[in-house]
């Protein structure tokens, strides 16, 4: 299979925070903004993969900013680092000032989908070829974060994730 | 402030996956489910603190098994630890077989609540006691999957993370 | 078929009033609680009968008090009592107060569910065993319930409602 | 306050049956028509009363039909009684068959209003005159449906309950 | 096939406007109004064809005035020409004030229709006879909309569109 | 007010299309795209005006190709000409295959939104300069379709329609 780049697979999902769905602070509720990110992580795994694809991990989604209601808000989701037939998806969440037009990251997001066939059983994907200074750095770390959840799922004996392990040596 | 047992903050969550809530596959939306993590969490994240509560991050979400259309899912939050003003909760999702009546954990997730005042600010929160065996190491791996945030978020040296490094050295 | 307790159907739901779910008043809106439990009773339904079930009426729900948005509502519904294929199903619901955590029952509801096949067509459920001295009052009374909703359709004759009837003589 | 017809307060509300809204077997969830009953109920309490209005209590909704994926549900709410300041509302819901036309009755439901100010407190509606032969017969029952109510609240000695004790007696 | 009249497709849509459907201005969103509107106009469409149908186009809505939340908002839909397999639905918006009583139309729409089978292709539908004086400047109006519609996708010549030429000459 | 190209509303909103949205052929309701359409709309009207916008009229959508479930539904938006207070919006819709990655193009929409300040008022917005071929066509045509809303709504002179009467002319 071809390798494919980040950009390709890059996904936009610019929406409004409407009223139903913000919590007691008037503030976009955490999980529905988990769910939208989950649906823009989805196609972008689609888009690299062409694939039916499952979320398979949440890896880490820090919330930094609170959305209030009536924002604009903006996902951008890209994948990250692609495996056998997981991937992991970058998800970026801005909103922007309705008078000034700037522009505040409130949230990122890590997110791993699997590509599936009809009947959910795994299936190869292309790899992936890092083109930006950022795309080249999220793709290492995606290869630490991955041992990491090897690790705390008990699945990876924490002496043998060499790149992870090497992050707390001198 | 008096210090609290996790089962005091015990939330369970027992739901019908509607048809609308699928994927292509019949499958319970992995966003959707993220959701509603967060709702039962933010219900253990009050109970134990007594406060309005926001989501701060979400730390792991793996999940094991697809959930179909017509499953009863069942949500368990409780919480894990209390730190100053922030408390780290652990949810744990089941289905059960309609005819056997058996019970499957499909999914995990942590997520981490900060309590706040009326303006949103950082309030102190009651420390807690954990029971049980399981509680107790929830409990200990709290800690540190906190330097673990703290590490991957830069806000931390990863040679000061004491107990997290441990994990790595023998 | 073996008899069954009334708390092998315990289904618990807790969850939040979300702004999107009030009336003018910022309340939760009856139509939104009363979809609720039924989606709490269908589940203590099917685990008590481990079939295919579908409403087959709402006997009596009565709001007692109104349940502000922001609330935690917690929906705890149980078999009362079962007959051929039918079912009687007792919800109640309270709301607690954040600071305090002290609870209210705010609304209590009989659904009555029917137990069918994949085609539709009703089929056999255990027979239920009460333990509690509630449940022993809410098992009595389902009989003459059900006769009420007979007497009520036209299909029993009140003068041979004798459980019912005895309710208003000496 | 001048009496009102009850054909003043008619409401229809005819929509769809999407498929996020059904059951297993692909007909519209219980729930999700209780919650439609209620808002066609609550606009046609509003209509008689002029006022902000709440649930006070559902009295019966029976499921006769199910209502498939795809159906065009038609609800019919009118008041049957005024009290005090609680209205009884029946409402009738149908189908209709695609190619037919054929109109099937699936469902009925009385439910029952209390008119309130905006603090919430009770205020005084206007008294109903019923017209049709239908019409009369519901205002007749709604006396002895709201002693019922009151017995099984254990709010009225049933010995007292008149109206009600007559239908057990010849 | 036997031609109908416009009142044998009338659709009214009845419905409260809910806090999770409303904009900044605490109004309802222009996009869930456009989505009512299309359900009604369906449901006509339907009631004309006795078919599958599915939306071609919007013709036209004007917003003439907001709809507060908590309105209660009637939608009124009938078909106003039947072509071969296409028809024009009207479709008419009102709230009424909840003192008052008073209606105020806020909103006019016109959709088109095609029925089709199962397979999705188009059918041939009954003629209409237009009855009132609304109905027939309607059923007028329909033929111009529909060459204007031809003309702005480029499928007529304007010097052919006869009937709508005329309103720009004298 | 300095003018502003089209290319600064742009606005993308990428996502799926779930079985809860989708009609009885299995497509994505007509309805659901209308109000997706218009949320794209009010987004770039808001960024080209950086004020509050509301709808005011659908000027036309044309549903070219049916959007099946489980489909990535892209919506482009961006203002296409600003009068004095009032922007045409046109959005274009496409869906992309899974597999081959291949885009239709299967609707598209011109809507009208007013700026207004916080009461409702409406307030002036700035001018646009199209760059693109297509950006200046639609820039031209818009004011023809202005001139024509106005003709349909009886508040201009069909003669007086100078641009508009042009088409229908040699």
């Amino acid at each position: 299979m071809r390798a494919k780049k980040p950009k390709e697979s890059l996904t936009v999902l610019t929406d409004l925070v409407l009223p139903g769905e913000t919590n007691y602070l008037e503030n976009l509720f955490g999980g529905e903004l988990l769910a939208r990110m989950d649906r823009a992580c989805s196609i972008a795994a689609r888009r690299h993969s062409r694939r039916i694809v499952v979320t398979a991990s949440v890896n880490h989604v820090a919330f930094t900013k609170s959305v209030p209601v009536g924002s604009v808000v903006t996902l951008e989701a890209k994948v990250s680092r692609a495996f056998k037939s997981s991937m992991e998806i970058y998800v970026d969440v801005w909103i922007e000032d309705r008078q000034s037009g700037e522009k505040t990251k409130v949230n990122e997001g890590i997110y791993t989908f699997v590509a599936v066939d009809e009947t959910g059983r795994p299936v190869p994907i292309p790899p992936i070829e890092p083109e930006t200074e950022l795309e080249k750095q999220r793709y290492e770390a995606a290869l630490r974060r991955k041992q990491l959840s090897l690790v705390l799922a008990g699945k990876m004996d924490p002496r043998e994730a060499i790149e992870l392990k090497s992050l707390f040596l001198d």
